[in-house]
C-alpha cells in the first residue's frame, strides 16, 4: 500500500477501502491492520447493539421522515437523540443536524447582529472558517492556541463599543491540540459582550468529567453556554455525535431559547430533509451506553496518557494531554511517509496527513488512539515507531 | 390536530411525530393519514428492500468509517452509490456528500473565481441563497421564474466583461413550479462565460426521460453538464438521493475533472465525516430500483397529471406541469388552515406551509403525490377537497 496521506487520496486512482467496522483492528483493502486513525474514540461506531438500534429505527421509519424536521419530519429516534443529548450535555435541550460540519454556520446564524469582528485561531477548522465567512462580518486570524496573541488582535483591531466572537476548535483535528479556553474567558472579559463559540467536534465524549468536551475541561461548562443571557463572556459550543459518541450527526446543547433560536435562525430546520433514521435510531444507542458506561472515557484518556508516556520514552516532548490525538511532525515528509509505510509494512496503519488544518507545511503522522485499544495494542506501536524513527 | 405549518411547527411545544415509514398513507401521532407531504416521490423511502440494504451495509461496515473520506473514509457502500449515481445521470463520476443543502455551497466553491455576479431568483431556496451569499460575488435577485425579468437584470447589472451565474431551484419545493432553464440558456447565451446553476432537488428521479431531472426534461442534459469545459452557457446542477430516489445524501454528477475539483475545492470530502453506511447501503439499492424500474416515474407522472386534471375539475387553474408538487393558495391563511383541518378531520394530511421560500405572504397547501398512491387516493383527495373550497 503506497503512502496514504489526505491530499494524496484526493488525486489517487483507486481509493483505499475501509472493509470492516472502524475500530482498534480495521480491514482495509482486504488486510487487517492494527488501527491508529478516525475519530471513533470511544469504539462504538461498530458496536453491535448501536447497529442493531439504528436498523431496527430503519425498519420502523423507513429510510427517513423524507421532509423537514419544522413539518412532520420528527420521528421517535430523531427526538430521543434529542433527549438523550440534552441529558448528556445537562441542559434543557438539544438540536440535532445533519452534520457536525455545519454546526458553526448554525451558530453563527443565531448570533447574528450581535458581534462585530470574529476572531479566529489560525490552525482553525475548515468549518470554523466557512461560517466566519458567512457571518457578514470583518474576520481576523489569531495565533495558534495563543492567549498573549489574541490579546494584541483584540488591541490592534477592537474599536471601542466593538463586540468581538473568537471561533475555535476546542480540540484540533490533526494535531490534537487543546485550545486554552480558560485562558481566552480571561482575555476575552476584559471586553463588554464578547464571545467565544467553541466547535467540539473532537472534544466531545472525549474531555471533561462527564464528557461534555473541552469547556467543561476547564470547568467553563454550565447552564451560562448556549444560553439566552448569561453573565460575563458568551460561550457557544456545537459538536459532533459522529465521532467518539459512535453516531452520527451534528448537535448542539443549551437552554430552550436559545436551541429554539438556532432551530428557527438557520433553515437545517426547516430546509433539510431530516437525518436518517438509522443514524438517529443508532445514535440514540450510542448515548446511552456513553451516559451509562463513563469507564469507556476512563479508558480513552488511560490510552491517551500511555500512547503519550511511551512517545516520551522515545524522546518526543509530548504533555500529558487527555486528548486521544497526537498529531507528529518527524522531519521531512519523506521521511514521516517512509515511518507511515514501514508501520504499514508491519500492519499498523497511521494515516500521514500532508496538508490539513494546522499541519506544518511537512505534514504530520496522525496518530489516534480509541477506548478498545489494549495497552500491548499501545505498546506495539510505541515498539516500531521507535525502530522506525 | 392542530394546524400544521412550517412555522407554526417551531414554537409548538410538542411537534407532531411520524411514527412509520413515510408513504402513500403514513402515521403521525398515533393516526394513520392519506398523506400527501414530503418528498418521497418515488415512494421507496419505506421500501423494505431498501431498508434492508441499509441494515446490511450497517452490520458490515459499522454506523460509518468514522473519518473524511478523503482519508480511509471509502467503504464499499458508499462507492456503491457514486457508481450508481454516475449511472444513473449518465455521467463518468458523481460525488456523494452528506446532504443536499449543501450542493450549492460545493459548487460554488469549485467555481470560485469564474463567475462576478451571482442572479438568484427570488423565491430560491435558503441553501441557494446561502451559498450565493458564500460565493463573495454581488448577488442580485430576479422575478420569480422570469427569463424576461432575468434578462432586464442582467442589462442593468453586468458590466463590460463580467460573467454572470444564474442560480436556480430546477423544482420549487413549495409550488411545484418548474424554472424555464431553457429560457434562462437562451438570455444566458448573449454573454460569453455565463454559467446556469440548478438545484435540482425535487427534479432529480422526477422529472426527464431517465429522471435526471430539470435540466433533461427540457433537453439540456448530457456531457456539458458539471464539465471541466464545454461551449456556450456553462451548466451546473445539484441535487438529492433523499428525495424521489428514496435514500439519504446529497449528489452531483459530472465529467472526471469536475468532479473531482468539486471534491478539492470544498471540505465536505476532506473536512467531514463520511455518510452512514445505512444511508448508503439504503441509496445504493434505491438507486438501483430506480435504474430498473422507470414504471415508478411513469406511475409518478401519471399520478401528478391526475392530481392537476382533478383540480382544474374543481375550478383551479393549474397547468400540466409533471412536477409532483402542487402549490395551492386559497384565499386567506385562515381559509387555508381551516381546509388543512377539515382534510385532517377526513384522515388527509395536506401539510400548510405558512412561509417558506417562494410561498405567498399568506402561505400555502402544498400537495405532493407520490407513485405509491393510487388513482382512488388521489380521486379522494380532490373530492374532499371539493367539498371543502
Amino acid at each position: 500500500m503506497a503512502t496514504l496521506g489526505i491530499r494524496f487520496m484526493r488525486t489517487a486512482p483507486a481509493p483505499p477501502i475501509m472493509q470492516s467496522p472502524p475500530g482498534p483492528e480495521t480491514v482495509i483493502d482486504g488486510r487487517r491492520y492494527l488501527y491508529f486513525g478516525g475519530t471513533n474514540y470511544l469504539g462504538l461506531a461498530g458496536h453491535p447493539e448501536v447497529i442493531e438500534a439504528g436498523c431496527e429505527a430503519m425498519r420502523r421509519y423507513g429510510v427517513h421522515t423524507a421532509t423537514s424536521r419544522a413539518g412532520f419530519g420528527n420521528n421517535p429516534a430523531t427526538l430521543e437523540v434529542e433527549r438523550r443529548a440534552a441529558e448528556f450535555f445537562d441542559r434543557q435541550a438539544a438540536f440535532y443536524f445533519v452534520s457536525g460540519y455545519v454546526g458553526n454556520h448554525i451558530l453563527v446564524q443565531a448570533l447574528a447582529g450581535q458581534f462585530d469582528l470574529v476572531l479566529a485561531d489560525e490552525s482553525a477548522h475548515y468549518a470554523i472558517e466557512e461560517a466566519a465567512r458567512l457571518a457578514a462580518r470583518p474576520v481576523a486570524r489569531f495565533p495558534h492556541c495563543d492567549p498573549d496573541g489574541l490579546e494584541e488582535l483584540l488591541h490592534q483591531r477592537l474599536s471601542s463599543g466593538d463586540r468581538p466572537l473568537v471561533m475555535t476548535d476546542g480540540v484540533f483535528a490533526a494535531t490534537g491540540d487543546i485550545a486554552p479556553l480558560d485562558e481566552y474567558v480571561g482575555v476575552l472579559g476584559q471586553y463588554p459582550q464578547a464571545g467565544l463559540l467553541v466547535d467540539d467536534a473532537h472534544g466531545v465524549a472525549t474531555l471533561g468529567e462527564h464528557g461534555r468536551g473541552t469547556l467543561e475541561h476547564f470547568g467553563l461548562w454550565g447552564p451560562s453556554v448556549n444560553a439566552e443571557a448569561a453573565p460575563g463572556v458568551r460561550l457557544y459550543a456545537c459538536g459532533t455525535l459522529s465521532k467518539a459518541v459512535g453516531g452520527f450527526g451534528g448537535i448542539l446543547a443549551g437552554d430552550r431559547g436559545f436551541v429554539e433560536r438556532a432551530r428557527s435562525s438557520s433553515h437545517y430546520f426547516d430546509g433539510a430533509s431530516a437525518l436518517p433514521s438509522a443514524a438517529a435510531g443508532a445514535t440514540a444507542k450510542a448515548l446511552e451506553i456513553v451516559l451509562g458506561q463513563p469507564q469507556l472515557r476512563q479508558r480513552l484518556s488511560a490510552n491517551a496518557r500511555r500512547l503519550r508516556q511511551g512517545l516520551r520514552q522515545l524522546g518526543f516532548r509530548t504533555d500529558d494531554s487527555p486528548s486521544p490525538i497526537v498529531g507528529l511532525t518527524l522531519g521531512s515528509a519523506e521521511n514521516m511517509q517512509r515511518i507511515h509505510r514501514g508501520l504499514v509494512r508491519r500492519d499498523i496503519l497511521v494515516p500521514y496527513f500532508s496538508a490539513y488544518a494546522g499541519t506544518a507545511s511537512q505534514g504530520l503522522l496522525r496518530i489516534a488512539v480509541c477506548a478498545a485499544h489494549t495497552d500491548a495494542m499501545i505498546d506495539r506501536l510505541t515498539d516500531e515507531l521507535g525502530r522506525l524513527i
